[in-house]
């Protein structure tokens, strides 16, 4: 989606400011299924480059039904043609040019639409949603990713979710969510053969690189991690991963997992980044310091800050690898818009 | 094998300097079947701790038979029977003491005994063989290391070197190595479950990690390792490898994986570490630079210098995570031995 940058000259102001001064807004997709843990990326985006800097638009505003009118119709919200594609794409088009626009806004506690609100652009914004990766939506983004969580741990989510936080029936959603699985593999699933970077979430795979019998423990929201990416010649500086060798002697060692292989996925060449266990926390310290030094949000880190969500490592440590390639592309594409201006 | 020593603290001389006025040599015992690899890890010993530092006894010279004497007999090398194990105790003994011993020489071209050798002790006297880890052997090894080689593998390897270098009948090896399986499980395998650290070597495994079809490409002797060991708190200075995270974005990434799960294997609480594909160079000579720092060869290099043998990044890692923890336990020994002359 972005043209092949230039290498990394490190004289260039930080992120933020380059953002602040930049003639229209970087527009960024994040599509997957509902409860597939979409917003912790968005959530790592906002964490890394501050939260002034980016808005999020949910899809879920531009359904055509309420839950009442979806009970009545039996049409599910994965069908885009129950959703205002158009709209989205009208809307798009004004943020692009940097207008504000008037995004309508749905209700999960209540199932209605509340009043819609005018978001007026930042530097970064983000549409997240079912559909946010469809084909007439696609050419007006800078960036896109897709969040393709194994059904057992989405159906899990969603359950603890929808349930305990959104107060829904419990034998309904078991309901829905075993009708909904095809819509999804119909009108869903397709994204992620477009998107530039797919984070796979998987329940941990650990146990299985034990020898004998596993030993370890690790927290319970602990996962096998993909980052699927396609490579490209970003404009970005090093960025290493301290792993303390001394901890695989140590008698406390948390399990850990890392690898990186090419592969073929859906025609394309890939790399695709394995993660599992727990990242010690001190080297996701290490790599998060040096992509706020890339983005300058040190510099003005009251104005911007994120409340921390509690998270473990591992979880920080993919936010982080999906944060560095978006802010790559989004230096690529300043470098690309400096470079026009100059023409 | 060693009590828990204190932890790391950097006033101390370099270990070289410390092995040399050491009251007497560190034993190291490497077990293993014939062709499973155990010069790669002695040799990575020497290179990080220096040639001069460094004296290998293979346990080949205490064979009972020569080549047609066995033929004769029927009877294997893997047989303890067929092995002066008493007289290699004795060696143990006199080497502990600093003495100097006469050891036996079996010459692999030729199938006889060469005329023995008198080996003055250095400070690290490594056995190297079939029974290294024998019950009454064991006592008088400070460190042991057992080499633990996939078949498949071993049997590759085998093959190349005994027909390829040693002039073996092709032949005549293949019923070799059908007929001493049974012989190595019963004498040699058993070994494993007393060693300090356990080297298994696997054919690599990263394809299985490829999402839909592997891309990569690694070179020729590539192998999925795991390093076994026992924890223990060592008193070594950090040792942090960088993993250049950009890498993952580069088309022409190199694939590698990395992970450490605490299993428990014969008994015992061990963490396994596994590593599969291509250390990146870079990271590689850090971590060298980092041991050898610990072992002060860098202030007499010319004296102390191994010729490389071409290796991949991937062996020399091995290399240095097997070396790692068995300078632990020499700087361990020494600040116990130290101890005891001050009471």
């Amino acid at each position: 989606m972005t043209s092949t940058p230039p290498d990394y000259q490190p004289d260039a102001q930080p992120l933020r400011a380059q953002l602040q001064s930049a003639r229209r807004p970087i527009l960024l997709g994040v599509a997957g299924d509902s409860g597939s843990g979409k917003t912790t990326y968005t959530h790592g985006i906002r964490r890394l480059l501050g939260n002034d800097m980016v808005t999020s638009i949910p899809l879920d505003g531009y359904h055509r039904e309420d839950r009442a009118q979806r009970r009545r119709s039996g049409r599910l919200p994965l069908d885009p043609g129950n959703n205002h594609l158009d709209l989205v794409e009208e809307h798009l088009r004004s943020l692009r040019k940097g207008r504000p626009v008037e995004v309508p806004v749905y209700n999960h506690q209540t199932g209605c639409f509340d009043a819609p609100q005018i978001v007026r652009p930042t530097p970064v914004v983000i549409i997240e949603g079912l559909h946010a990766l469809y084909q007439h939506l696609l050419p007006h983004l800078d960036f896109s990713l897709y969040v393709d969580t194994d059904r057992e741990v989405k159906w899990r989510w969603k359950f603890e979710r929808d349930v305990s936080y959104r107060g829904h029936d419990p034998g309904e959603l078991e309901d829905e969510i075993q009708r909904r699985e095809a819509a999804y593999k119909q009108w869903i699933d397709f994204q992620k053969t477009s998107a530039d970077v797919v984070v796979k979430i998987h329940e941990s795979q650990l146990a299985q690189l034990a020898h004998q019998k596993y030993a370890g423990s690790v927290p319970d929201n602990c996962y096998h991690l993909e980052i699927v990416l396609t490579p490209s010649d970003l404009p970005l500086p090093a960025l290493n991963l301290p792993v303390n060798l001394n901890a695989v002697m140590d008698a406390g060692t948390r399990p850990f997992m890392l690898a990186a292989v090419p592969s073929s996925y859906w025609g394309k060449h890939v790399n695709v980044t394995h993660m599992d266990g727990v990242m010690p926390l001190e080297a996701m310290q290490r790599i998060e310091e040096d992509i706020m030094q890339l983005t300058g949000i040190a510099e003005d880190l009251e104005a911007c800050l994120v409340t921390e969500e509690a998270q473990n490592s591992t979880m920080r440590f993919a936010q982080s690898l999906v944060a560095w390639p978006f802010l790559g592309h989004v230096r690529a594409k300043l470098m690309e818009w400096q470079a026009e201006d100059l023409r």
